[in-house]
């Protein structure tokens, strides 16, 4: 496995790297971001995936959300995927900005010609995850995950699907139910076809109702949103959670819309939030 | 005068605003940026100027440098302009990256055909600082500057020229000499032609020498930035500082380099700096 490192640049004490690899799951070369705290120095350090929304790459929260201060001071490595393979040669795959390049929605496709290279969910929760393990000095048993919209989606089922292996969740703005709304129907209706049962097992309100638990879940929503009403119904998700009890906490912000503006205000308590819980672990484990 | 708001967004419990007017220094549409924090709602607030560096624009800074949650916790307004005028319609203005749009220099041009838009020493100093002070709640005795890079020399230059104007100065990275390197040579013959005297009169280091005195300074530079060999002359200035008397804290950072991971990294530190100078002034000014 041949990791190629594009840049790294000192921030916080720690390092910004990017990087690219040839993924043997969307059969493209696929770059991500990581950055190193500090205490990698001293050794091994929790993990925290960070997915990115639509439209957007692995620089994007890198240079927007001002998170590398916030994992500098808790000593958490960051991992921020791109959103999509890109350049898998499937026509009209970057023709929409909500489907296909920039829009893989962290699934495995079962429908040609998606199924061959759009498997974001097995590229990030076991490829990357791997290459993070054997690469930089972490905690493989300590790893957390969140993310922004598309990427919130992503952060909620891959955590309540692989509750072993995410141990801390969080998200900004999510897609909550996206069988209930246009930009997950088209999504899903695209990389699965009509097969309502897949849809399900990648919504989080609907593995909330099927039985799925992660641990305690943060999430933050401007009341701004402009795709609050029409794409993300929080409500949704708060009702399954508070109905079949799994621990959410739902902060409705005031005034906040949906840019990187809101995600950097509150990327400090979301930074906390999984330092906590992994410390909890890492304790527990020791004690 | 006519603002015209591009967009508003909350941020840190504040508003990070877009805005666009027409100029009269620079005979054509200008945008800038402001951060409000949310001290605003009680009252006339400190103001900080950010000039940015070649090729960035008002956005940069907004978007990059992680400054607004050190000024929605010090009270303090950022005002972040473009580095150029736009469209100004001069042949061959968008020609080159270290000269022309992107790279106005914080000067007021001589040379034809320049002299009749390339106006940023009067823009920000004179017609933007009436704006700000018009348009928002500020406390137009207590303004600061700092900038990176072209603009860290913006920033010193500005400040050592109008002490009465720019009460606190700081700088990331800035071009220290300008008479002394590749990108104000070329800067400065454009602009200037060869008059050695104006060019000295745009100079940090010879406006130390020539007796012009700012606030205590503090400049941050990395020791493994690109272009600190070539472009930035950190240690004639601070020679110059030194022998003139002029109070410089001068910070070689080791292992950063010129970006924006490097500027967000001290940021916390530059805000405070400022928020210290300007809250002497405004405390000495009651007493």
């Amino acid at each position: 496995m041949k990791i190629e490192t594009i840049s790294e640049q000192r921030c916080f004490d720690g390092v910004q790297g990017f990087y690219r690899h040839e993924s043997h799951e969307t059969r493209t070369a696929m770059r991500f971001a990581v950055y190193q705290p500090p205490q990698v120095r001293h050794g091994p350090v929790p993990v925290l995936f960070y997915l990115a929304g639509l439209t957007c790459t692995e620089e994007t929260a890198a240079i927007k959300a001002g998170a590398q201060q916030h994992a500098s001071q808790h000593g958490i490595l960051l991992v921020m995927p791109d959103t999509s393979p890109r350049g898998a040669g499937i026509d009209g795959e970057d023709e929409d900005w909500d489907f296909g390049s920039g829009a893989g929605f962290y699934v495995n496709a079962t429908m040609a010609p998606w199924s061959n290279n759009y498997r974001m969910d097995a590229y990030v929760a076991q490829e990357l995850r791997s290459i993070v393990v054997e690469t930089f000095s972490v905690d493989s048993q300590a790893i957390g995950i969140f993310g922004h919209s598309m990427g919130g989606h992503g952060a909620l089922t891959l955590a309540l699907k692989r509750p072993d292996t995410f141990r801390s969740v969080s998200a900004f703005a999510p897609i909550c139910a996206p069988m209930q709304c246009p930009w997950g129907r088209k999504a899903f209706q695209g990389y699965f076809g009509g097969d309502q049962a897949l849809w399900a097992s990648h919504d989080a309100t609907e593995l909330i109702k099927a039985g799925h638990r992660a641990g305690p879940i943060l999430i933050d929503q401007g009341t701004e949103d402009q795709f609050l009403a029409e794409q993300l119904s929080p409500a949704k998700f708060e009702a399954a959670c508070q109905e079949y009890g799994q621990a959410l906490r739902m902060r409705m912000q005031a005034g906040y819309d949906h840019s990187y503006y809101f995600i950097e205000t509150f990327m400090a308590d979301h930074i906390a939030h999984h330092a906590k819980c992994l410390q909890e672990i890492r304790s527990g484990r020791s004690s």
